[in-house]
């Protein structure tokens, strides 16, 4: 085993994910709001066009830098140009494709906490240090007066809206917090994969900036986490440093896949998939959340699907022994993030209403709160 | 950019590519012997499997190590457990996540060479010096006796059949070399994605070993390179560290395509479908090396769709301008390979003929031979 991987231990999510797979194969009642992606299935008219192009024989690799007729239609979302944008498989792999071109080996990363586990992965693959940005004081959102960073920073990772916290920066804030990384020489990886996905506060995004390397992908906004379609948007020079990695690594997404979407996207159906989508999660959240409020902090979410209220450590183990609710221990997001746990609301109504039935009365007969 | 992608450049192969995109686009007449994976489209019965599972809700995330039912599949095939078995984002993700596990910083990691210039690019992401192992003295099959290596040396590449040579190690010579490198400690990383393409010689295979890795994956066998599919065998401990790369990496393969070739490899459909490919290379192999071996020094390719005539360098360029067919230059292969060119017969037997007519026009013409 090479050091780079000493410190890392298989995903806490994905354990959880083995754990109540397990559970739910031997017949327990188990409710699962652990989940990391849509419980919608792909949208019918996705895999119609995808069976379309499969048979039209789109079944061989595609450029690295994907499908033109993708890139095109993805470029003119975001204002840039094709050449500006590269497809890759899913939003994973550009994060970690990112992360080798860009992070050097002995710097520091500066990861926003709580954050997504999978930047300290990054980071550790890099055999870089980490710097977590407390966000806990300011709604979960990066203060530019938190910004006080180590000289050594090559790289930050910004996630809004936010995976586990729901937490939304808008336009005006984001700008604020990049121009001050930009000025600092640090080159920011903004994950912007849940854009689509927010209630009140139009999200932000560095699309088109110059020291900002934007990934992003249809797996959560077309309900596509098991087709692998990500995308990166970027400089061409940044881009061209990422497809050293990328060239040997995913190669390409699927050519059918990318096909699909673009016709997805070209038609502007993909605005009526997110739409539908974002109408059954407000109703949802705003459910959970106007429930559990009276027992949790919990910072109201503006986006993603993801709510992180503040509880105690061990909970989390609690809930799913004596209740059967399997939840994401905080401890997954971040070094404070202990009595924390992620609570996903991608699951149906009538699961998020058991499940809240079964917290409520956890903590109601615990007498912890 | 970060130290390790600095000495990286964007493959020779895929510019290749590009450069034909272009010339075709432009009206030019170009035979392309450049590709790297099966003209043929994938066969209908995967594409209808496929399109079942999309309709019945295989578009969600599968485990990290892939869906069970593949596994087994996969693990009864090559004789070893299904938690032997990780299902991967094609042979590539595989093949990073590996050298990441495994390759340190600052060993030497071995290749074979010539050889694909991927394993080079591993090195390079993972900081370590490089080591070429040279066969061009034994048919391109690595000798024993060449196995004189550094000692610092971590992992060695191997890759039979081979790119780009078409050589092939039988069981008894591979299993030869193999206890050589388990007895000198360096972990052998087996890339045997052409396992079911060979003529003769029935290729050996490194899975159930200790201390081996194999890299497979469906791409080439049954012409799926577009889908997107690979897997691994290894021992548990060693997928256990892989997997901490692969979480973070592709994350999983794309779930219907995952259930439709468990479904092909359990109806043994996949034998026939390679047979029929097999059939078709044969006949190219024969009627190219026929044609070519009185100009070129050949070694008679016994695997994979790839022949390596030695020529001179600057051959391809000259063949590419004069004659309007792209091969790849032998230089993306190793350091002594620049007199050589890879010859892809992955094209139709139309294609083939014209393009051995042009280089033999070529050769004639040019008195240089």
């Amino acid at each position: 085993m090479a050091r780079r991987v000493s410190e890392i231990s298989t995903s806490l999510i994905r354990k959880m994910f083995e754990i109540v797979e397990r559970a739910k194969k031997e017949g327990k009642d188990v409710i699962s709001l652990s989940i990391g992606e849509p419980d919608f299935d792909t949208p019918l008219e996705i895999v119609e066009k995808t069976y379309k192009y499969m048979k039209a024989g789109y079944t061989h690799y595609t450029s690295n830098m994907g499908l033109e007729e993708l890139r095109e239609q993805i470029a003119e979302r975001y204002g840039v140009e094709s050449d500006e944008v590269m497809v890759t498989v899913g939003a994973s792999e550009a994060l970690l494709n990112a992360s080798l071109a860009f992070i050097e080996r002995g710097s520091t990363t500066l990861i926003q906490s709580p954050g997504f586990l999978s930047y300290f992965t990054y980071a550790k693959l890099c055999e870089s240090k980490i710097y977590e940005l407390k966000t806990y004081e300011n709604d979960f959102k990066v203060s530019p007066d938190s910004i006080d960073i180590p000289s050594d920073s090559s790289v930050v990772f910004l996630n809004y809206p936010n995976n586990p916290t729901g937490a939304v920066m808008s336009e005006r804030e984001l700008k604020e917090v990049y121009e001050i990384f930009s000025e600092k020489k640090v080159l920011v990886i903004s994950d912007e994969v849940y854009d689509h996905i927010y209630y009140d506060v139009k999200p932000g995004s560095l699309a088109g900036e110059e020291n900002a390397i934007v990934i992003n992908g249809f797996s959560k906004t077309l309900a596509m986490t098991g087709w692998r379609i990500g995308f990166v948007i970027a400089r061409k020079e940044l881009l061209n440093e990422m497809l050293k990695v990328h060239q040997v690594n995913g190669v390409c997404a699927p050519a059918f896949a990318q096909k699909a979407v673009a016709e997805i996207l070209e038609e502007g159906k993909d605005r009526e998939i997110v739409k539908k989508m974002v109408k059954e999660f407000r109703k949802r959240r705003d459910f959970v959340y106007g429930r559990l409020k009276k027992y949790f902090d919990i910072v109201k979410p503006e986006g993603a699907f993801y709510m992180f209220p503040k509880a105690y450590n061990g909970f989390v183990e609690d809930v799913l022994q004596q209740k059967g609710v399997a939840l994401t221990p905080g401890e997954a997001f971040g070094s404070d993030a202990g009595d924390y746990f992620r609570l996903s609301y991608a699951t149906s109504m009538e699961n998020l209403k058991k499940a809240v039935e079964r917290i409520e009365e956890f903590v109601e007969s615990s007498g912890l709160f």
